[in-house]
């Protein structure tokens, strides 16, 4: 399922073709200039039919005359010379191509889409490696080989995070960004158009890397979502954490990124589900990929999600709490003897609950408000804390990063660090954050998304992430189905035929009441039109003057009709859901769950989860719904049956694996919810076949 | 309504109260030194009555032995010795005091209660104004006077936008972390507890001030709303924008506003509705408050919403098209002209559309690119531009300031440059945004939003704040305003009532089908439990079969039992409103619109908007709910009549302004509104009378 990213990452030998001194935008030379500067952490040759020498050295026309086997090709040549380049190439066993030419199909022109089918089939016949096209290249940092075309990257230096990057530009941005900010790298790749290798092969790579402990994507599109998710599993089990930024959530950013990189995007909340379900940290914003990056590079995931937070600043405490709230953080309060020892500690007339603001007097107390946060770490109601702290801009300024240390020293639990803004970070400052051992932080907003996303990477470390395997496939008939639901407890409205107006005094005894009673009859079609429909009917007689009554009016305008008995039908009223489960193209199965009926598409309240999934699973999504209260007792309507729309749930999710090969999906709406005990109803149940060719 | 605080901004007398080395914190040594830095631009006298001389000055014991009346006194002594300080204080006509301590009631003590109201009774007797307590002072740029106790303020530069933030810490990390992006400041106040002087005093100071082009706002909670509505309607009309970061948006934050500073926190949807008829930019961060500050300082409003942007990076163009669609920016096509000249210009294979990824092609011909900028500018589909710009880090580095420049003077629409991320400013960076004239905004959402707050405050602008202007009282009877809204269309189910069984069938032609019959009687209350009700009856027979069968169900009951008659009520099927009037507390009158029925509270789709409203805002209203689409035609349901709703929503509005006097809200729960051309009905009206002694 993966291919191998050894020869793009790790090559012993690099050809540069196209080397020239100003040709390729300068590119080749930035290149080559990078790899000088680092002493030549690979074997380097040149390539250029139209040169025989070169920054001092010999250039050759083309593979077959170089003097050893090339691991790596840096190929810097217009699209149109690609595909023969590399056929030859290929012939001399080249192990990897890295292609930054653009127009390989990504703006849908016909030439360019035909160009990457070349490469695709030479990739499939010979297993020469592409990366790219349209991309800026890579950078090993432990091997210090640096394939990007621009000197700025040399500042850059190594540590923990891996980096894949589908944009080429914002790829070196954010990558001298988060460097501003602490971070460094082991492998990071600008993956362009992922024509061979992909996203899930470079995770794949990453997962095996001892230098990262952290991935930081930039997805456009999801090119095999099967890959990817093994590929995230792996990294799940490794227990290393994928911070995600994936363009396309909107449909002008889908028709963007399409016409980047040519990428197919799929359903954003199938993502989202997907991200869930393998404790992947999905990031709003390339500033907030760097905040999650540095959390999770420093190591620690708590064993809950309830979070402390510790400041001097009433201001920056009521920013946190409105976040808070908005993102949802579960902020416990403290125990009793936490908060008699915050009492002691804090200024007077500020209650020492949390999020916990000490007062001003406590802002330039440095080792004062160490002890405070330890206090507050030690709390066995709270799982991370997060403390107030500001980084230096100067060497020498006030403050003692030792303080902040021994805080994280008191304690198993995450700690960070946050400002209440962004701040500028300096030498000095990046100085400070190291010494201290733990990440700084900023802005309110981003610092409470990601202690979540700590909490969610944890909990999914902690319950695993099963795999859907789905069982053989056998034929589904609808009707079958059908039956296996009832028979599962997710019952369709009782009803019951009456061949005459006067055996519905009998059907309605089998069904209860109320009932509607209908008229059957081809000359009654619209039933409502011809007055043949009563609802709300409460007893026998009443049924049986209501057919009769519905007999007559239907001969008093059609006098030749056609009776042909008719149907009563359970009145079911409740709270209308929809339970359904649609088969992703890309990400197979998953759940949607929501408020039902014909609102569904107005109001959209819908959540999603990827199967398998667990009663559990279905309770919490319950609690995402924007109408969650509609579960409970609202405006005199009793509590609904919870209980029993979690196992419906689960059932309709159970129900469909035994049959996905021949399903596209399966829809249950309105699934009526009753009172709590009385269960739900299927009113409606949808079937999607399988075409036969998909 | 306004208190003046002439003499806090530009006082020419000052007297240091609790004037020591090293009492109250270092803060009375702290105020003397920036006082003295900038060789004292007010006349400065000491206070203290157990010293005689202090720094070289002699210290006077009380306000009595000062050689000369004090225009401001900068008051840093415990809170308990501040009242009889400042009683002391007024009798020698002291101007303003400017009062640090906290504890004055803001975490619910007694003690500070009283304090406050001692300070409160004396301001109401002597007129002495008060600004804070539990503050850290303030700022006069134009003065250089810094009345704040720490020497890191003396950096902030002046400049146009005036700051008043409730919070004292984050007040001065605001200040400085704004310098550093190019702010310049005219007054900024810290101003704590506003027990006199408050928020709409220093806005009213502001909009006066020639020095200041923007205000800037952090709220904790609202002192006084009707003088905030004059203040931000002054400013509206002056022109000057208010930029707003208000704390309390959640009951937690609420909670920290309250104890912070004892303010009294409004419902935030109202504040919302206040923000969007003055046209005050409300902002989520203080990172925000930083780039809208940016933004609206550089003076240029635009002519309506629509936005361009023009980038070089598909990432970013990606990125940005997510936020807009979230945001609901409004990013419209190019006219054919100006995509024809953007074709020629842009690198192959991008296409020339909005938002504009003109290829990394034009990542380094800076000349190429403003031409760009200049071509979509003069675009007439456009209001307002965003570039793509990178501030450099240090002077000389490759761009220049001018061609942005010259991008600004090829137009009068409003044109900022964009960074995709936060970016590290330097002095180089300032000096290149300074030159280029135009601001350099950071991170993609918040440019987005700051886009859109451009164009709402150019809205409120060309439409002006209508202020409300309620008529004169009178008693407001229920029936009277029923009867009211009906003759204005804003109509009550049909209904008649029936002395008996047999008289039903007058009564239903009255009514027109289907309707609802009912029975009325002492013994049948709970009408559906003795079948006391027929729901979609269709034909008179039909409506006398069931009156005179409910007759038999009850007495086969309640032999006994008294029939008072019938009463027959057309039945009503549509979409379920709700439509109704609040008198906040704080703001006053405020519609609300959605999603109505029991519906309302479990979904929770209400829009708000401040009175008095138009047909244009109650459309835009519904524009905004999440359930805007059921107004539409949607599942086979037809489209409603969005022109009867909107009529009814405004009659409601002008209704109840006739009785605002006599009440406190109005409500239709739920108007229901029909097909298109059929109307509305008012199904439940409730009236809320105003109790006596509010």
């Amino acid at each position: 399922m993966f291919r191998s990213a050894e020869f793009l990452f790790r090559p012993r030998t690099v050809a540069i073709v196209g080397a020239s001194d100003r040709g390729g935008g300068g590119w080749p030379r930035g290149v080559y200039e990078n790899l000088a500067h680092h002493d030549f952490p690979a074997r380097v040759h040149l390539v250029n039919p139209r040169r025989d020498e070169l920054w001092g050295r010999p250039v050759y026309p083309d593979f077959a005359s170089l003097p050893e086997r090339i691991d790596l090709a840096i190929v810097i040549i217009p699209a149109e010379a690609v595909p023969d380049v590399l056929a030859e190439a290929a012939q001399a066993d080249l192990g990897c191509a890295l292609v930054y030419a653009a127009r390989f199909g990504e703006g849908g022109d016909p030439a360019g889409a035909r160009r990457a089918e070349r490469l695709r089939s030479l990739s499939a016949e010979t297993g020469l490696r592409i990366a790219g096209p349209n991309c800026m290249g890579s950078l090993s940092l432990p091997e210090r080989l640096l394939l990007y075309p621009t000197a700025r990257v040399r500042g850059i230096g190594a540590g923990p995070v891996g980096v894949i990057f589908q944009s080429g530009g914002t790829f070196q941005f954010w990558l001298e960004q988060g460097a501003a900010r602490g971070l460094g790298y082991s492998y990071a790749v600008s993956s362009g158009n992922e024509l061979d290798l992909d996203a899930a092969d470079y995770i794949n790579f990453l997962v095996d890397d001892p230098h990262t402990r952290v991935i930081a994507c930039m997805m456009e599109g999801v090119r095999r979502a099967d890959a990817l998710m093994a590929a995230a599993a792996r990294a799940l089990e490794a227990g290393k954490p994928i911070v995600m930024l994936k363009i396309g959530r909107s449909a002008a950013g889908e028709a963007a990124a399409v016409s980047h990189t040519g990428a197919l995007a799929s359903d954003d909340r199938v993502f989202d589900a997907f991200c869930r379900k393998y404790g992947i940290a999905r990031v709003e914003t390339l500033d907030e990929l760097i905040e999650a990056s540095l959390a999770f590079a420093n190591g620690r995931l708590p064993a809950g999600p309830r979070i402390a937070m510790v400041g001097y600043s009433g201001g920056a405490k009521g920013l946190f709490s409105d976040y808070a709230d908005e993102i949802g953080l579960d902020l416990p309060e403290f125990t009793p003897d936490t908060r008699a020892k915050l009492a002691e500690r804090i200024d007077a007339g500020v209650p020492p609950s949390n999020p916990l603001d000490t007062g001003a007097g406590l802002a330039r107390r440095f080792a004062d408000f160490a002890e405070i946060c330890k206090i507050v770490a030690a709390d066995p109601n709270i799982d991370m804390v997060s403390v107030q702290g500001q980084l230096p801009l100067a060497e020498g300024a006030e403050g003692d990063p030792e303080l902040f240390r021994a805080v994280r020293e008191s304690t198993e639990k995450p700690v960070i660090a946050h400002n209440r803004m962004s701040q500028t970070v300096t030498d000095a400052g990046r100085a400070f954050q190291e010494a201290a051992g733990i990440p700084f932080l900023q802005r309110l907003p981003e610092v409470g998304r990601t202690l979540r996303a700590m909490s969610a990477c944890a909990e999914a470390r902690r319950r695993g992430a099963a795999p859907f395997v789905p069982p053989l496939a056998r034929i589904a008939e609808p009707a079958e189905i059908e039956k296996l639901l009832a028979a599962r407890g997710v019952r369709p409205p009782r009803s019951a035929q009456a061949a005459s107006s006067t055996a519905v005094g009998d059907a309605v005894g089998a069904v209860g009441f109320p009932v509607a009673v209908k008229i059957v009859s081809p000359q009654a079609v619209h039933k409502t039109e011809v007055g043949g429909v009563a609802l709300g009917v409460t007893g026998p007689d009443e049924a049986i003057d209501a057919a009769s009554k519905m007999e007559a009016r239907l001969r008093a305008v059609h006098p030749e009709a056609r009776i042909d008995g008719f149907v009563v039908q359970e009145m079911v009223t409740g709270l209308e859901t929809i339970v359904g489960i649609h088969a992703d193209r890309q990400f197979g199965p998953v759940l949607a769950l929501g408020l039902g009926g014909i609102l569904v598409e107005a109001i959209n309240d819908v959540v999603f989860r990827q199967l398998p999934v667990t009663d559990g699973d279905v309770a919490a999504m319950i609690g995402e719904l924007q109408c969650s209260a509609l579960f409970g007792s609202v405006r005199g309507a009793p509590e609904r049956d919870v209980d029993a729309f979690v196992a419906a749930a689960v059932t309709l999710c159970e129900t469909y694996t035994e049959f996905c090969h021949c399903l596209d999906g399966i829809e249950i709406n309105p699934l009526v919810v009753f009172g709590r005990g009385e269960g739900v109803c299927a009113v409606d149940l949808r079937i999607a076949a399988r075409a036969p060719d998909a």
